[in-house]
């Protein structure tokens, strides 16, 4: 933590008050796929924050506050100078640790004159950032590495979707796979997820496990492996709620007789909230068989579709909420396939029950 | 009543409180036209509330809370199977009287999981339906039968229309029909309606009375009588506030020498709130000369110019006042032609008064 | 100040109390163009009160209340029968001064059924209107008299934005000039506003002077002086905060070796509040050279561009400040480039101390 983040802690206030909102700002996030952060400026707001975004000529992530302290105009309107950032308005130029060091007027600038630097991750395929209190940041768990990403045994494909819902509504969805059967009836066809899988919670992690015997493999696994779709097949499908802001998904092909692993399928969901009703979905999916370039861009056709049944069915749900401002205290039902997103919604209770400023 | 609408009535509460809606709850209102209602699933949202409406095989109209239990999809975006309704998020099946039926994972669907089932009255050419409160269901009028449109003698015409405007703007519209030589001037050309009309209020019923006597008999009612537009004519127009969700009014044209009643024309008008700022309308028009089906047809085509006349004016006022926050205070002048509609506001409010739970 | 003010102001209360608001309602401000009004009716919502303009058929501008008190359509959907407006919903006539002076039932038009009439001021190019209490009317300046717009050695355009903005955005953005150099940087070419101007403030006016000695005069001064863009020239660059409705501001070009003054360029800003985030920019430029309708045509263009790309800013600047509410306690940092527009917000402060009504 640099000492422009120590002074800012001081007086951190959330954007957001703890009552208006169900996500953590003491936790990484991801801003964005390293393949989006280049040598140019990316405006997002992400938790209520603005953060600008942009690669320095010598490829390092930086997160800057996206609003100038003079006048407020969102910096993400003005120019690269090098790897100094300046204004579109009245031309105040800030380096990538939020300073300024020059004003038109070539007087000293002011030392107030700063925005505030967010600490980075980058770590691929995502560039993560903490927007939280500087005060808490040595105490959150860092981003998870992903290490079959950086395996060249896989290929793997990514995208990027802005979603009219709270982040947690995806977070629901891809811990209860039921919803295969019916939002991705016609797209993925998976229609054997019907059992409430196995559930284990460890601390602030809850992870799933649902183990298929002798079924039918479903077309998006056989066709890639060189199977007929509907071939006899075992396969664990199994997943864990990493933090607030990462979901991982994995699905191991089995071949019945020899009990050996012929297939790796792996999913990684990171929302991000931009406010209580938006969030970023990044998504990257990957596996080590059906890896050729055509392949993967088939995978990537079809992912999306689904990805986007998901959004269609997620938004209906969000207006629904967001309509019914009494719906908070209406209690939702909850089933045994539900359990790890009922883990979920305990977990992030807890995160946020750490938010100490309000 | 159902049982299942004993239960929820314990802990009924109003979506909207009442300091902040001018519509009862405890009312029958129009859901929709009995022609708009099929075998198939129309998502609504009605006085706050949402509704899913639709028709069972054997042709009954049924009306149930659009949104599931389990995780606030709304029902309308899932399916029908059979009479039962399945949710497209997680396949939760309710059937019409609003229990879960079936869940994917097979276990018994826990006895939580239901949702409303709102009770429905269908006298053709509505669909009534009641969410208000359920201990007070008895106590509220039934919903008027409309005779003439089953009398073979008439042919009619309808529609419904989204208007951006809170339900009172209309019902005071069909009230004060002065605004027909402003507002229809160059559709339906009925110019002499500028005397106040006799006003009588029963009970929390109110009715008007206007008698043309040797009037120029304007086209829309000369021309499928065979006459001349503008040929001397009498003609009664007359109409009531039937209750907060319907408005019926009756045009008996005379011919002057002998006193017969050579034409009698219908209007219903029938406005249910979607929120504070938005209603359905839902309007019928028949009548006993000119039946043929092209004289229908042009009946539909200068009623929609009109009624679309009047959307464009009372979507003005309402933009007028919902940005003026401060106008609640500002007291409208009112005059004697004025006089069904402001027994309307007090009939309304006397209709608030019984609203007792917030 | 007509009677019918005398008694409305006894109740007079603004639209939007002084806390939601930056802007005062004692003042006169710009409502039009000349040009734009018309013997035709303009509705426009200025400082949060619906405005009626016309022009009546002897040319004499006129303010009303844009809403009927009957029940509360806007007139300007109505129409003009001759120097009166006829509501077009049920017909209510009144008169320029406010009065209704006639309704369609015929009968005596009952004493509150009356707008308010709006104290206006012409000075073209403006129309001004008092919106105000009318109880201060005598106590604030009255309208600035543009001198040079009658001067017949000028020639001039005008132009008139909706800008998605506060009023107060515009007033800082015309007060600090050192904005040309990168929010203009490729319309106007003016480069050299860097250093802080000097500024002079008496009373509630605050001014600034730039003087520029052998500057390389920028081709939208120097082509319609007939000189080559960049040649060496004098120029005094000056203007005013006039009232919280206008601005001000000059440029002499001066031929540095004989002192003399070769032409005078003017612009006037005037910016009426909508309500706290939109207002309307009325702008006019003009000069006594290059005053060829050809050269004006060119100037308007030019003048145009400029401007949105102000616009564009300015906007970008409100979403940020909209969109974070707890932005009101972030403090922006000021420099010596913004001694003027300093001013300007405690002159703004001073104009709102002074209205004690809530």
């Amino acid at each position: 933590m640099s000492d422009n983040n120590k002074k800012i802690s001081e007086q951190w206030v959330p954007p957001v008050s703890k009552t208006d909102r169900n996500y953590p700002y003491n936790c990484w996030w991801v801003a964005g796929l390293s393949s989006e952060i280049e040598h140019k400026l990316l405006g997002r707001w992400l938790l209520d924050t603005p953060v600008l975004l942009y690669r320095t000529e010598d490829g390092q992530a930086v997160a800057i506050e996206d609003r100038c302290p003079h006048r407020s105009a969102p910096l993400s309107k003005g120019c690269l100078k090098g790897d100094n950032v300046q204004c579109g308005y009245h031309g105040f130029t800030f380096s990538p640790d939020g300073k300024c060091v020059s004003i038109p007027s070539k007087e000293k600038p002011p030392r107030a004159a700063k925005v505030r630097a967010f600490p980075v991750i980058e770590q691929a395929p995502f560039v993560w950032v903490y927007v939280g209190d500087p005060n808490f940041i040595d105490d959150v768990p860092k981003p998870l590495h992903l290490d079959w990403y950086s395996d060249p045994a896989f290929a793997s494909t990514q995208g990027v979707m802005d979603v009219a819902a709270n982040y947690m509504l995806l977070k629901e969805n891809v811990l209860d796979l039921t919803h295969f059967g019916y939002v991705h009836a016609k797209s993925f066809k998976i229609t054997d997820w019907i059992d409430p899988p196995t559930c284990t919670t460890e601390g602030d992690q809850t992870s799933f496990l649902q183990t298929f015997k002798d079924s039918p493999l479903p077309g998006i696994f056989a066709t890639p492996l060189g199977l007929e779709p509907g071939t006899p097949y075992d396969r664990d499908n199994y997943g864990s709620f990493v933090s607030p802001a990462l979901q991982i998904a994995a699905v191991d092909l089995i071949e019945p007789k020899s009990k050996t692993i012929t297939g790796r399928f792996r999913v990684t969901h990171a929302a991000t909230p931009i406010d209580n009703e938006n969030m970023y979905y990044f998504w990257v999916v990957g596996r080590d068989f059906g890896t050729s370039e055509k392949e993967i861009e088939n995978l990537k056709v079809i992912t999306e579709v689904g990805f986007k049944e998901d959004e269609d069915i997620i938004e209906a749900v969000q207006r629904v909420k967001s309509r019914d401002p009494k719906n908070k205290k209406i209690k939702e039902v909850s089933v045994k396939t539900d359990m790890a997103g009922v883990q979920a919604r305990r977990i992030i209770e807890r995160w946020m029950e750490k938010e100490t400023v309000e």
